[in-house]
């Protein structure tokens, strides 16, 4: 029996909607001793603070089965430069995931140089942010993107710029290319995975993005499945080349269940 | 004797700073009765606002010899669809020549629909504007750049975020490719030589960027120098294949005067 490591926008909830049959799956999981974890390119809240709003939803979930772009981030920042002094574009939960691991911030990397540029999602992205971080770039910054989702996927339907239009914009304005920590990064899910004390060969994921959980998925030789909840489409997996679909396609999570039994 | 068509941001002053031996140039060539025209990919005035600009540098100009890429867009808009809604992302010179123009817009694409989404620069980007961006693109708006400049050159050798960021952040969201009006499209050009009543044999084009100034006169075999006094340097220059090299390079606009007793 696999552990099962599920995408959080798009598989267990639309912004405040949970997702239809989630949590009852989520619970059946768990009833049956099932490990599960979560993966997600989200960098705005922090893993507690996942865990909360899971636990909100009525799934019994704690801060260590989560990996989320924001912590993966902080993991990787220290293995390049643990005392870096950072320019950080994002939500507080990223700031949160940084500082908890002893980074230093700067809030004008005019006056005070940043050795890297953070770009996460940033409802609060605005020009003057963008221009400081034109500035560091151009003045030796590395850019390190918690991920590079165009867009995700949001309550009755809608769908919202994702960290990868700031990433867009920055990288355009600073003539730098982005390092992406997030999916389809196989680093996030080994990350994930050695926190975890397992190996891919024990892993099953599933996601609703084809760029992103998919594509991590193939490339890490972990089977997988497109939930139809988010973003991709079932036209537009049957349209990858046999080696990038997904292994299972489904309509609702519910159609995990019977793989138990397997 | 050719006509002058001057860039402006990096060629006659960079933000508020006048560059030096701009004026006296223009003021050389006004004497002798030589005609210069303005061709710039900044919407963020308009014609009118720009000759002021001039003229309080001690430039006379009249609107008449301006090309800028807000005016060259309300053109294009009008060949297209001369009834459009438009969303607009960007400063009040470019709405102001839009709506100059007899464009309608919409403030929220969500309650009336938009045509086209049209991006200049806009040093009051927001994320709120990109998600409202984003909703027209996805329910079928076209979307136009005034321009796709990453960069333009400010004072004290400072350069800032250009409209190209807001087009990458903005396509990125929607996943649209934008239709990009400004340099180095030689239709802003022939724009411009169609009001002026001239042909593209009478130009001589003078700017201080190799990807829109120096590629549009190459594409358009017009003969052009490159002003260092902005963007692009020698070396970049020099580093092209010879086909896309500028047939000058000045240190000073200056270097132009010789070029009149040939």
């Amino acid at each position: 029996m696999k552990a099962f490591i599920f995408d959080l926008d798009g598989v267990l909830y639309r912004g405040s909607e949970p997702i239809p049959d989630a949590v009852e799956t989520l619970l059946a999981l768990q009833a049956r001793g099932v490990p599960t974890y979560f993966l997600t390119n989200n960098s705005g809240l922090t893993r507690e603070q996942y865990a909360h709003r899971l636990q909100r939803m009525g799934i019994p979930a704690s801060p260590e089965q989560f990996m989320t772009s924001a912590w993966a981030t902080a993991r990787f920042l220290q293995s390049w430069k643990s005392d870096a002094c950072l320019f950080v574009v994002g939500e507080p939960g990223l700031r949160e995931e940084l500082h908890a691991s002893g980074f230093r911030f700067t809030k004008n990397p005019e006056t005070e140089a940043a050795d890297a540029v953070v770009v996460g999602i940033d409802k609060s992205f605005s020009y003057e942010r963008l221009r400081l971080a034109q500035y560091a770039l151009l003045s030796g910054a590395r850019l390190i993107a918690t991920n590079a989702d165009a867009t995700y996927p949001a309550e009755g339907g809608r769908v919202l710029p994702g960290a990868g239009t700031m990433v867009a914009a920055i990288q355009t304005a600073g003539g730098a290319d982005p390092f992406v920590v997030g999916k389809p990064n196989v680093l996030i899910l080994d990350l994930l995975l050695q926190e975890a004390g397992m190996s891919r060969s024990e892993a099953f994921l599933v996601g609703d993005r084809l760029d992103t959980d998919i594509a991590l998925a193939k490339q890490a030789g972990v089977p997988c499945a497109l939930a139809l909840t988010g973003i991709s489409t079932r036209a537009e997996a049957e349209a990858l080349p046999a080696e990038l679909q997904p292994d299972y396609i489904w309509d609702s999570l519910k159609s995990l269940l019977p793989l138990l039994d397997k």
